[in-house]
């Protein structure tokens, strides 16, 4: 425990004293290597299970299974439940199934069935048969890892509408050991059915003798087992609430969403979004192997190859204009690399908004004339540039016809690029397809294509090579 | 208020209830267009102030306007802290400082300084002189937006530890109207220092007489007003926090801050990096007007175009390979695309992990070797079907010499652009620069013009044209 001073003296957050970095990793190393089992021990007792994890992530497998093995399984369960999932599978590969079995008893629910749903199967059987609580497990495995049921949790307060606030307050401390945090008390009616839920703080600042019935808030927001855990998170969000009470299709109560799990899903989502974006699949972690890796960016760079074969096709059908004017060849960067651009700032926005639900299905025209208005200021101005550059620069006599056509490709193909960007996300997610196809590789090809398309037809009509 | 029976209803989770679309907005439009005030207020009041937000955003800003003088302080105080902010100014700006200074008085601190620091500066000084507590908020206005000082409220509750568990449950008494929600009490010292915290579970839990020193959990997490709100975010994250009391330098307790307000800095920061990524600044929101959105779009635009401008002066220099083999231009989009996807992927990876925390500076020399063996895999696999591509569709005398250019060219490229995306960025770490300027438009332009060239020359070693 940290003395009082520690948090009032002048070094800043209490969080820096522990610096988790390779210099703590180099020292365990040694210790591990030296079978410094108490000192190793001792080391990691001062950091929080989260802390941990990060370190034991930067060693290499077989020295984090000796510390695993010499931590208690409450620890290690709660170490496990901070690792990344392949590294923690890698971990426990030859780890008997009881073994796993007690620390995964030592687990939150939630953080138990994600880490049994990565199990290969034969051993995540055998797991679950030599554990304290099967059946509950065995139930919320039933549920999609991406629902309210798969990312609940069983451990919550709830009590009858007829109880005492005395009453409820010992269901509390008779709970308070398993259930951490507490925020609220859930209250449900005779048969189990969830109508409400009371704050703590309402609970200690009420009256013993009061009934719960009395000063229940009926709780207007629950979600059942099957909602997508965006949409939990959106709820969560929307609402400010810091945990949502899970029902089944009948209305009886049978989970806990905290926001900690909520924060965790936002992370998530975010990385994924990021790499969707930047063309990796599978959602790529710090410590998956050579081989993931390989495989989660391969498609991506496959189909963006194909699709740049398009565009070469494009080139290829203006072979004889190009032998003729290799000058146009140098503007093929220029028009991919705006047209991808332009496609990307606006279908990035425009899946955001779709994402955030500040746009709506019905906005599409409204999008569409603001980003033509938008596109057009842009195109209109760097086609300026653009034009005056090609002058400037190439000075022969038929500079002003390629600046010409330079410039009103730049335009057209900025509009363009920018309108697609802006209204495709829309029209996929008005008709059921998820928008965010519609962001990375896909759409800059497409715009690419367009662009060459567009700038080879004009140097035929206006430049004529 | 709902009834019991709607909570434990078939219909899903009870928010579904209240469709906030268009029809609601169509619905409104013709009830304010009617003045029909009271009609207007109860379609409202069955919304959380979120959902009002949404909607009155949906509304011209004179319908929103209208709405908003109809609502009471208190409810417009709540839709102002949920309203983005453009649209929010817009809203305010024929609005009287007082009448401004009375929905200010109904927000939560923090609220309240976002919206003080969005107004034009004389507007901002006339609001602050009409307010009930202008020197609270004052102090609030000299910290930095993005800091554990700007994001703070000053709502909380905090006993001395000398007092007793009924002592401190009074005072969560006095203080439950102003400070919602309250998760747990803050404990200082006599002279008003941080010294730890106990959860309202553990108050509720304990007797009235003991005193508050006996049970306070020495708080280890807290945060001094000048850190970066990503690090308050990453310390709340990690740790499962819900709420994070600040302090000053003295360490002195000044404020709290609530994990719904990490949430919304998860949110921002979410969207800003992709919107980084695809080259937008400024944070573009839904409700942006047309200049400001060209004004976030356009300098983006013009770099990628000067970039390009690079990478065609790059095939100015082989004008005369082009001319002689006008084919050697369609392979310009499938260098262009491999070089800027393959570096995507990697920067977009080494980005994340750093910001994640799970990538560590000192993780360099190991990046780079995962990230080589990956390409060389990817870009040998891609290069053998380019390879066999150009074979089959060229077909001319020359076409295993071109094969073997574009082969080459594509597993260089491949390795080089993932390595440099892989790698930059933790250098960038290194030298304290922020790894996020090595996403997006700069690194697909650099690798651009390194794979442009490498072509180029290998076209003139190996296919000779």
């Amino acid at each position: 425990m940290a003395p009082e001073n520690e948090i009032a003296s002048d070094q800043g957050p209490a969080t820096k004293r522990f610096e988790v970095g390779s210099e703590l990793v180099d020292n365990l190393t040694v210790l591990v290597d030296g079978d410094q089992q108490l000192m190793v021990l001792n080391l990691l007792a001062d950091l929080h299970p989260a802390d941990n994890a990060a370190v034991i992530e930067h060693l290499p497998v077989d020295r984090a299974r000796k510390i695993i093995r010499w931590l208690s399984p409450e620890d290690t369960a709660e170490v496990l439940a901070e690792l990344d999932e392949e590294f923690r599978v890698n971990l426990l590969e030859d780890a008997h199934a009881d073994e796993i079995a007690t620390f995964i008893d030592e687990m939150d629910s939630d953080d138990a069935v994600d880490l049994l749903s990565e199990l290969p199967e034969h051993v995540a059987e055998k797991v679950i048969t030599s554990l304290e609580a099967p059946h509950e497990i065995k139930q919320l495995l039933t549920y999609e890892d991406d629902t309210a049921g798969g990312i609940m949790g069983t451990e919550f307060v709830a009590v009858p509408s007829s109880w005492t606030v005395a009453h409820a307050t010992e269901e509390v401390r008779r709970k308070a050991d398993v259930v951490e945090p507490i925020y609220s008390v859930f209250v449900t009616d005779d048969t189990g059915k969830l109508i409400g839920g009371i704050s703590l703080k309402k609970l200690l600042l009420s009256q013993e003798r009061v009934k719960i019935a009395e000063i229940v808030d009926s709780e207007p927001y629950s979600v059942t087992t099957d909602v997508d855990q965006e949409e939990v998170v959106r709820i969560m969000e929307r609402y400010n609430l810091v945990s949502l009470p899970v029902i089944d299709r009948t209305g009886l109560l049978v989970g806990r969403i905290t926001i900690d799990d909520v924060v965790d899903v936002m992370r998530e989502e975010a990385e994924e979004d990021i790499q969707r974006m930047s063309g990796v699949s599978g959602g790529e972690e710090y410590t998956d192997s050579v081989l993931r890796v390989t495989r989660g960016r391969f498609p991506w760079l496959l189909m963006g190859m194909l699709g740049a074969g398009l565009a070469a096709t494009v080139i290829g059908f203006f072979q004889q204009e190009v032998a003729r004017a290799a000058i146009l060849a140098s503007f093929i960067p220029i028009v991919m690399a705006t047209a991808g651009n332009a496609g990307i700032q606006s279908s990035a926005i425009a899946v955001q908004g779709i994402a955030s639900g500040s746009i709506w299905a019905t906005d599409l025209r409204k999008r569409f004339a603001k980003d033509l208005l938008v596109s057009v200021i842009n195109g209109g101005v760097l086609a300026l540039i653009l034009g005056i550059g090609v002058v400037t620069i190439v000075g022969s006599p038929h500079a002003m016809r390629l600046a010409l056509t330079a410039s009103l490709t730049l335009v057209t193909v900025i509009v363009l690029a920018t309108t697609i960007g802006g209204v495709v996300p829309l029209i996929l997610h008005r008709i059921g397809i998820d928008p965010a196809m519609a962001t990375g590789p896909f759409i800059t090809t497409m715009n690419d294509i367009i662009g060459l398309l567009v700038f080879f037809l004009l140097s035929t009509l206006i430049y004529k090579p």
